[in-house]
């Protein structure tokens, strides 16, 4: 980073199915919730950006930073932007240069998605307007075969077992039962997961993150208002197309981006002490894992076993419940992220990592064709 | 601006209804024509931002940044953002920031949408989404009809005829016709406007920007390798909604961010050679002018009356021809009006101003909640 980029805190909404609330509703709960915990002053924000990806299509708002900052006093600038399911991290990253390049000094950055208000196929053709609408939507595909796709091809190359991938959700929904904003806040064994109705074979249900309603919201500023600041954003992209790709079972887009970001930060992999990555289906936190390097190809299955990826482990990962158990609100997830380091940083996590300094959130877009990832450290 | 950014040219496609090429066909177009109009190395593109607003609904393609950056050979970090019709103008906006802040020195940005794929009355109803879906929509108003509001509350105001109003959509159709990319490039008198069919009274069809295709494609760079750099770049908002408006015959966004952009470039109203703005109906040509302070509240009508807007005239306006005859497919107008600027200011505009200098671009979001204003100058 150029220049430093203070985390000043922030607010969310429960994530779910929440059928009494509009995006609008969404949206305001969350604004006001930032800057109730923030103490922060509304006119102090001088610039609104939105993480939102189908606003349109499943609630009839497009123009969502506009919106955003219709809510505010003094209406300061505002913008959307839109990566698929890396929209929340690509806002903070856009944030970081707009804060960067001198144009704002303070900056109201909102994910939020409204999904459940129509019906499954329409949000379900939706999502998939993130892969390729030449090559992969005549095929018929959908985002949960696309995962179906990695995971044959992972389980085929690495001997991986059906049963093995559940232990995956089973770490996320233990660590969600201590988590207010989750949408599921219930232990499932993963016998339970491994029995659930197949989605996409070898993915089933309780694979898969769920269909989610929510919004959350957090404070950049220049200002040195808080002991937690951004060490490094970085944004990284590899082909649209899965068709186009190498490898099945590694996302160049993480790779890239986490290596980047670890030498902007000028950290060692070692230095994280915990992570929240983008665990839209079980299989893909085992990808994460490796292509971050924390564990060789095909062995990252290991630290879900060995219980090192619990919040009292070695590796803390998605100590908040992740995408699986919180919820996926598409927009809302990447920015609930940076809030739920946040969180970590000033000892305020549901499920607390001790003496937590340094985390890691990480924000994936299709199928890793757009991959964010922020490193936030505390003084 | 805290750096210089230079502008070094650009490609589009036609705008019209271009029934054979789909939204891919476009933007890919429109980037091997920047590219080679630029004769830049693709590898040399280090960001790519897309400026799209219902590439979802209307093209079953979102995660538009990823898929033009599927395009390079090396896949840049890419994004797509969004404020409705000034999503063009807030591509060109974001770049500066990212330019600015150090995070890229070369930025591929494009503008486009496709339209004509789908039904009128889906279209109708995806553009309204850049209204508020909670105080707008239900009413039934679309954007003809909002615009309408403006009119006729400007007719009541200051006693302007309907017949004034065709001088407008005149200008712009009459330069339009030396303009190979326009979508209509008739001249048509000022009765015959008067006379199209009513679509929102008092607006008739040919006070209306079309429904278009297309896609324009710009590059910026920190390297000094044109003679054309960016004075100003503002983003300025208002309330979603015109029933939050003080006034319905004014745009407070377009007064500060041309305001702010003045300011920022060290300018004043004079310098300015010719201007593109967002003619979307054409009362709103009306308003901008007068929004900036080149005449007087309610006298806009007498510079289209005497010529003054004319490509030879003392205060050029749109002399490509506008969105009411160029076409305005909706994110890429923005982009489209910052490389007209960058034709006049290398004196290869097809109604060159003579001795132009100094070129402006303005670009509207909903009615007016969201503007963009960017200052061109040549040294």
């Amino acid at each position: 980073m150029r220049e430093t980029v203070y985390v000043l805190g922030g607010g969310q909404t429960r994530f779910g199915e929440l059928w009494g609330k509009s995006l609008s509703d969404l949206i305001r709960e969350a604004v006001d919730s930032a800057i109730t915990n923030t103490k922060i002053l509304p006119t102090d924000i001088d610039m609104v950006i939105v993480g939102n990806m189908v606003g349109g299509e499943t609630a009839e708002q497009a123009h969502l930073g506009t919106f955003a900052s219709s809510l505010l006093p003094h209406h300061p600038p505002a913008l959307r932007v839109e990566a698929a399911c890396a929209s929340g991290g690509l806002a903070v990253h856009t944030a970081c240069a707009f804060l960067e390049s001198g144009k704002a000094e303070t900056i109201l950055v909102i994910g939020a998605e409204k999904l459940t208000d129509v019906a499954g196929d329409i949000v379900t053709s939706a999502l998939m307007h993130a892969g390729d609408s030449e090559k992969d939507l005549p095929s018929g595909l959908t985002f949960p075969s696309i995962f179906a796709l990695t995971a044959t091809a992972y389980m085929h190359r690495y001997g991986l077992k059906r049963e093995d991938l559940s232990l995956v959700s089973a770490c996320s929904h233990r660590a969600a039962v201590k988590n207010p904003y989750a949408q599921f806040r219930k232990e499932i064994p993963a016998a339970t997961i491994s029995k659930s109705p197949l989605v996409a074979d070898p993915l089933r249900l309780l694979d898969c993150s769920p269909i989610s309603d929510g919004a959350a919201a957090i404070i950049l500023s220049m200002r040195k208002e808080s002991p937690v600041h951004i060490a490094a954003s970085q944004l990284a992209n590899e082909s649209l197309s899965l068709i186009d790709r190498e490898s099945l079972t590694s996302f160049v887009s993480t790779r890239t981006a986490f290596q980047s970001a670890l030498k902007e930060a000028n950290w060692n992999r070692n230095d994280i002490d915990c992570i929240e990555l983008h665990d839209c289906f079980s299989i893909a936190s085992l990808l994460h894992l490796e292509d971050f390097g924390f564990a060789e190809e095909g062995q990252a299955i290991r630290l879900f076993r060995d219980g090192d990826t619990d919040a009292s482990g070695s590796l803390p990962v998605n100590p908040s419940g992740g995408l699986k158990a919180c919820g996926h609100p598409i927009g809302a997830t990447g920015v609930k992220q940076i809030l739920d380091c946040w969180k970590q940083l000033t000892s305020q996590a549901p499920n607390q990592v001790v003496n937590a300094t340094h985390a890691m959130a990480h924000n994936l877009g299709g199928v890793g064709a757009t991959c964010t990832v922020h490193l936030l450290e505390s003084i």
